[in-house]
């Protein structure tokens, strides 16, 4: 399929560039294709990036039948724009949209949507270090119809957002709380799917955990609140004895990509990685054995984010003596390194756009 | 607050009256209010149907947070146009509200909102028997921000559909399969909220249990898949051995109006009413003792729907022989009496409109 380019006759200002924050300014352009049972995706194309003209009774509004994803183009020194792995966010979108009925899309399409996008805004890739663009390809059911079932048409979007750099500061461990109330999904619903339902059930527990002074908090799961799931926006890692252990793909974590390139690029460099249950007593215990190294969070929007501190039902654990360790710091130096073009990518992790 | 009117110029020509189906028309007028953070809800306005413009990083397309309700207007003989208890919709709004991070609204205010765009569309309410105006009121997240967070403003609208009579060819028990597979909701999650999450997460199970045939499923709680929750959009009540049984609320079911309705309308009736957990094993063994007599859905849309089949794991019991039994007809006959003005409304349920 051709993408059709309209580009806009009214360019925005830039923003301040050293003062992106994340997810609050939009690029000139955003792509969209549509759906119609029937006929299949169509009408691909680029246009300016203005509101989108929707019924207020679209489907996606009232059933939440749609699907996301997060990932980032970096400008190298080179002036290359890279991608990081654009292909496996694309396979997630397919698993994803599988689970929420939606109809798939083909792959390498979603990837080349992506870049010829990000080459038409190339010039809104912020270059400062640890800067980037943030880029989010979304799915929307979009049948004015309030009857609950699958949408006949979807509408497949990419935005564009420059995102400053995340640790502006340094590196600082962040203080989670271990969540045993809320749930945010269960093995046989949505979890292991970047779907919208995920995150509205993340909410309150996330801002009452911020009311307590903590960053974000660490899922247990829904059935017996006693494994480890992920936390917020990042899955987990922890360095116990020696041993680089994150909680199994049961279902109701999302599989994140930045934790795929983790275990590869820890196990290559000669580190044990175990993918096993792991329960958030088991954690408390190998601190008080004095065996718990490290715990890091990993994601797009961070990379890497070590953990400083646990708080679980008021028993307040400090991890690595609230610094950062040395294989978050080396999981942290290699991914980025390699996303900006700066260390070279023997992995074949990243696409060149242009 | 005031609600300003502002009528189209360009009304739609009506649907068929006697072909309506459910939510696929709209009527001409829908009210919106807006809520920004430090300014509370404002602004409370009835305007033309019309497209909503939708900024595409708008936070309800990417996070869910978004809640829903619905109900009935319907046409008197004597002309008044009653509502069947608005005030619980509105008090379950801010039930879903409050779990899903959103401001609560004025209860009151609600229901004097939707009092006034059915009256501006009072000429779309259908009047043949079994016909009514669905009303859907709704909140979604509107700011432009890609971050996971509550947002900081939202719109309330309010959008009207005349809908067909749900039992045009006489009350046909429905066949369900029994879910043991996917999961909807679970304790500590959303299922208790009328939020979009919770019908994403039940179209895929919808789906196969049509291939097989089956009208809608049965879910069972996520944690043990043992009891029973509810079905579709509809809450679950059962006559074993003389006495009426429902599920009890435990947190992750929707607490139907009907069901509360149906409840208190039985017990009126000096028949003995249940709420207590219930095991889909305990089910089907009351089947084979001979003590299974009735089985039925109540929700909004069909009111009561009575089930004649049930499939758990291949397993096909069949409830009352596939007919629909006293109980679910006397609860029908009364609620749709009062819904429509027929029978005196000794409970106070209804509501005049004007
Ligand atoms: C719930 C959740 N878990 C984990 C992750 C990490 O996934 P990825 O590494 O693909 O960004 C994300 C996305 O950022 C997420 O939203
Ligand atoms: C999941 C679910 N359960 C039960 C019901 C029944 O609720 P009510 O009787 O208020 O319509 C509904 C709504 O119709 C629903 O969506």
């Amino acid at each position: 399929m051709n993408i059709s380019i309209t580009k806009t006759t009214n360019p925005k200002q830039k923003p301040d560039m050293n003062n992106l924050g994340f997810g609050t300014y939009f690029t000139d352009h955003m792509f969209i294709m549509d759906y119609t049972e029937g006929k299949g995706w169509h009408d691909p194309r680029i246009v300016p990036y203005a509101p989108l003209e929707m019924d207020p009774a679209s489907m996606v509004l009232h059933y939440g039948q749609a699907i996301f994803e997060g990932l980032k183009a970096y400008k190298a020194k080179n002036g290359h724009i890279l991608l990081f792995r654009p292909d496996k966010n694309m396979a997630r979108v397919n698993s994803s949209n599988e689970r929420l009925v939606i109809p798939s899309i083909d792959e390498g399409f979603g990837v080349q949507a992506i870049k010829e996008l990000v080459n038409v805004d190339s010039d809104w890739i912020p270059d400062a270090p640890g800067t980037s663009l943030y880029i989010r390809p979304f799915i929307i059911a979009t049948d004015p119809y309030l009857g609950v079932r699958p949408s006949d048409t979807y509408k497949f979007i990419i935005i564009l957002s420059p995102v400053g750099a995340y640790y502006k500061e340094g590196m600082n461990p962040v203080k989670i709380y271990v969540e045993s109330n809320y749930v945010r999904a269960v093995k046989g619903g949505l979890g292991f799917a970047k779907t919208v339902a995920n995150y509205a059930s993340s909410l309150k527990a996330q801002v009452e955990a911020k009311h307590s002074g903590y960053t974000q908090v660490l899922w247990l799961d829904g059935i017996e609140k006693k494994y480890i799931e992920e936390v917020g926006t990042m899955n987990v890692f922890f360095k116990i004895d020696g041993e680089v252990i994150t909680p199994s793909l049961e279902g109701s974590i999302l599989p994140g990509i930045t934790r795929m390139s983790t275990i590869e690029m820890l196990r290559k460099s000669g580190i044990k990685v175990t993918e096993r249950r792991i329960t958030i007593q088991e954690l408390y215990d190998a601190h008080a054995a004095g065996k718990l190294d490290e715990a890091f969070g990993t994601g797009t929007a961070a990379v890497i984010s070590p953990i400083g501190e646990f708080n679980w039902d008021g028993n307040v654990i400090s991890v690595n003596g609230g610094k950062i360790g040395p294989v978050a710091q080396n999981v942290y130096d290699t991914i980025t390194g390699i996303q900006s073009g700066e260390l070279e990518d023997t992995f074949g992790w990243t696409q060149i756009v242009k």
